[in-house]
């Protein structure tokens, strides 16, 4: 059995699943409409456990997932949603020890997700050109203890990527068509492209873009997540879901035989 | 830039999108329908290079993604797909150095995104009761080289798993909703269970069974991946998707008051 | 060009899209928060003007189509929704001078539907054992001036339908599976039967009992609506929308060899 | 109880749902892979009669709804589905008596549901300059008997159409956009106007030129169909569906201020 501890990040879920992110510590109060609850009844207790707040209203102590973090964070811009975010991990092929390239910072979900995922050993490098919102971000990210993980770039990417060699990198800004050069320039060859657009007309003009910069494999989709009312004898969708989030766009920048650095590959 | 060598695993993509993967070895060579290209004409290039059969067609040499390596398992049951596998990973917070317990291993679609994810550090623990299964799945393992991250243990869960304080477990079998005490029995308190289902009234047992098991947070909800064709003036979805793969459950197994260990957290 | 006259259902819509229904009345006014308009500003001017409330706000006057009419009936039930409504006009095969059942009436909205589509010499008979609903409907009905061709029956269908050999039947009610025998009474062989239902637990009581009933064909099938802003530049879907209103179930009474009240069909 | 006459035209549906459509003539006969019915014994019996071929194989004799119509419609073009069609008939307020203009033609299935839903009385205008298409949605027509109530114009609507004050109007072709200035000739002000469109470029350029010809009210959005497996006790949607038709845009011509034959609509 696994018990809280003091420093221990929590959600504090109540029954009408009302959610409450708090980090332990002794002699602080977690105060809400459904009353009070003191840490110290929180820390040392076993995970899961339920308790009453002192309006008698009963919560769980729950550890967290990313999914929970990424729906939590505090936004001053529209976030990527953890449904397109677990398919972009898949597509730009995230996972330990690597290296990410991301831009704009926005408020960090993204963000937030890759530090996770690349672990300890990997590295995200997040630029943005406000000031404010990577303040927001780098705030989120100490909130889930992944700071350490991140490099902030406070800049403008018109003027190109610090990195070269990168095999992943997404770009969730409003006119990523006009910035491929500057990808090309830090991407490897063959690498993982992605990008999260709203409009249609957006994702027109990207697709030409990457076509005129060397891009191939290129996809666009979108992705529609449907929640059920888990009860098990009326089982029936909710009422109302989201319609949309964005378009991701996917694609690999390739090196067209004109454009080879040696001309051995040509088996013919 | 970055250059193929001898040994690495590579995706061959054709110009009408046909896709072969291969592990780059000397002297070696690939026949298809569209020709004949020789290992040594691929070994040493740039990523991402293009190349020609020897009939004269174009193929990109590309470092697999993760999704292309889960789209190309070899498969004698049906896989879990990307769009599905996406969004388990962030539900169960999957991550570096972590232990996953999942259940059945079937094809070892869902068992290599868990490797990848939790890194050499971490560990997949994947039950199956069919051996010829878990042979396939070790074999889909070994390929893309993930096979040190995962014990398979080649027995039936309704004996229990061997396993406790596990932080994530899946279910990916008919009824799991008749092995819900061992579920319980592996998994930490609050830590993160999930099932993917292809019907309803699966849906609805393992709703009830979860319940009286003691689990709260319950979700349950489905994911649409709908893509576009990439065709910037004439930009439309494709005409046909898939309409379902399978309902995803996700849940928290929970202490409640009257079944605590101690007593200290009644706050009222 | 045509003219409204006094006595005409009129749509008045503001210029951000609200809408108000009113029939044209000599020295009445319509009074919103958008302003005072007199009735008799609005008669004798041609459709589609744009008039001015006195705040200054611009209306226009639009004749309602019969998915406005569906919209804005008074309702105090779920009404079937116009996505729905007009895929069952099709697979009911509505027409012009049929006559069709509808068991409950609710609050009309699917009554209004089948009223228009049978036009003058068609009708309408439509079922329910709520007083309060029947009255409503009829409302409803009066208002928008189709209410001849319907026959309201305030009556519980467990005691079967007064009449036979109809060609459409539509039950939007809890438990239809209950009434199959009586729907066979009143529906002629191979006519054409549908329900709508909320859960997923009631499209299977309703399949299991078609199948004992001798219907086949059965089709279950959902409907889902996605609106787009209507921005030329930025074209995308709205934020959110309709997740669910019900299942649609159709099926078609038949008649098996065992059951057949001559032989001569046998070409064996 | 119902009885086949010779002259119905009958949808012949065997036990593993492969649908014929047949009009029912004395000593003719239908001859499938699933054997020979003759069409002698298929007259006079009752509507949904199981009968069985030569072979054995069992069949039902079923009158077809609108949608069956149009589902086995002959055609030469991409046709408008079911699912498009029953909320294009609710938004352009199809009904009994009325007239309905459309362009193009195409093979006939939006011209075949306007024509059974306008009924006798009722009329549908349809153009196309392909004479090729026009032969064959006439054709269509006849085998539904519905060729009475339409009138075909093989004529390019550049030059205008030929009627006025027309209360519904529809374009299925390439570039509405082009020919807004035509609807408006054609249809009545606050008239309802709809088109379909494959493309999202297409999308835009319609709703563009729509604001241009003083259309209001102006509603994109797209339908989804998902089928269901009818089975009770494993109730699942289907594997694949439809991802995509068209586009649904539907507008009302207004008459703005300025434009206004006459002053007095200005209450302020």
């Amino acid at each position: 059995m696994k018990y809280t501890q003091s420093g221990d990040l929590v959600m504090v879920v109540s029954h009408d699943q009302k959610r409450y992110f708090i980090r332990l510590e002794s002699e602080r109060e977690l105060q809400t409409h459904r009353g009070v609850i003191l840490h110290d009844d929180l820390i040392g207790i076993p995970w899961g456990s339920e308790i009453r707040s002192h309006l008698g209203i009963n919560h769980y102590i729950i550890e967290p997932s990313l999914r929970d973090l990424l729906l939590h964070i505090r936004r001053r811009s529209q976030i990527v949603f953890p449904k397109d975010i677990g398919y972009i991990l898949l597509r730009l092929s995230a996972g330990p020890g690597q290296t990410i390239i991301e831009a704009g910072t926005g408020s960090g979900a993204l963000t937030t997700a890759f530090a996770w995922i690349v672990g300890q050993e990997g590295k995200v490098i997040s630029y943005d050109r406000r000031e404010d919102l990577q303040k927001l971000a780098r705030q989120n990210l100490q909130r889930v203890g992944l700071e350490d993980r991140v490099e902030f770039r406070l800049c403008d990417i018109s003027e190109g990527f610090e990195e070269k060699d990168i095999e992943a990198l997404f770009l969730d800004l409003p006119s990523p068509h006009l910035f491929l050069s500057q990808v090309r320039g830090a991407l490897s060859n063959s690498g993982r492209f992605g990008a999260i657009l709203p409009t249609t007309n957006q994702v027109s003009a990207l697709i030409e873009s990457l076509k005129k910069h060397d891009f191939d494999l290129i996809d666009v989709c979108e992705i529609y997540l449907r929640f059920y009312k888990p009860v098990a004898e009326r089982l029936r969708p909710t009422d109302r879901m989201v319609a949309h989030t964005g378009y991701l766009v996917f694609a690999r920048p390739v090196l067209p035989l004109a454009d080879h650095p040696n001309d051995n590959q040509d088996v013919a």
